[in-house]
């Protein structure tokens, strides 16, 4: 599929729609997920243009683990949980639902169902909470350990 | 949490317990998940010992990812499959069942529902037909363009 730069992520990534960003580096956006399958529900975005992770580049991957790894612990000390669940869906079949790659960072609660994907979209003040809990929690150089 | 070199993915990797490998190279190695929650279900493993992706380096994490890209593309040309899922738990509370790290490769077919995480064993010669279409599928340069 040739990547379409009007999709919604490529337009956060060129600032043309508001997102509630909880990091960014040169190479990668972590922005709070609007229709999230649980409370603290990150996704982690290459600023590289490509659908699938077929198509990203071993660097663009590489880049994603990254910041997917540093933001999931940081997910894991604000929402205090004591799982998290990292997923990157490659086509509708697998259920991605925006043609550019994303990871998803979900904390999971023991017992704690699931929303499904992409369902109901979130209370922005909520957003904006846990997204100030992820930053703090990045600065914090004992989370997570 | 410490990690137990007597967990069975380690075992698998010093050679103590089989697998049905796919892919190997320094850093990580890929083999059919014996319990799958869809046919064509792989798991790539890091060589380095850890538990969670947070305790996992960097350079280990690229390397995971870096083959989970190449195996996944491999996975999606010799199932057939229109999606695939890339997914990896940390903590039990997040669905993880082995205590070292391993991200999950599972091929998605438009409205087939998948099987619970690690609730089935599969057949072993399914298993061999599965590994040996995909092990093809990674020597073929053309695979999954």
């Amino acid at each position: 599929m040739d990547y379409d730069s009007r999709n919604p992520f490529a337009r956060i990534l060129r600032g043309e729609l508001p997102s509630v960003k909880v990091y960014e580096d040169e190479h990668t956006l972590a922005i709070m997920d609007i229709m999230p399958q649980a409370e603290g529900h990150v996704l982690v975005l290459p600023k590289e243009p490509a659908v699938e992770l077929f198509t990203l580049s071993d660097d663009g991957a590489a880049a994603c683990i990254r910041t997917t790894k540093k933001v999931a612990a940081a997910v894991k000390t604000a929402m205090a949980a004591p799982g998290v669940m990292v997923a990157q869906f490659n086509g509708a079949a697998a259920g991605q639902t925006v043609p550019h790659v994303h990871f998803h960072i979900v904390p999971r609660h023991q017992a704690a169902a699931l929303r499904p994907h992409a369902a109901e979209p979130a209370d922005s003040a909520k957003l904006r909470e846990y997204a100030d809990r992820i930053i703090a929690a990045l600065a914090d150089p004992q989370s997570s350990q």
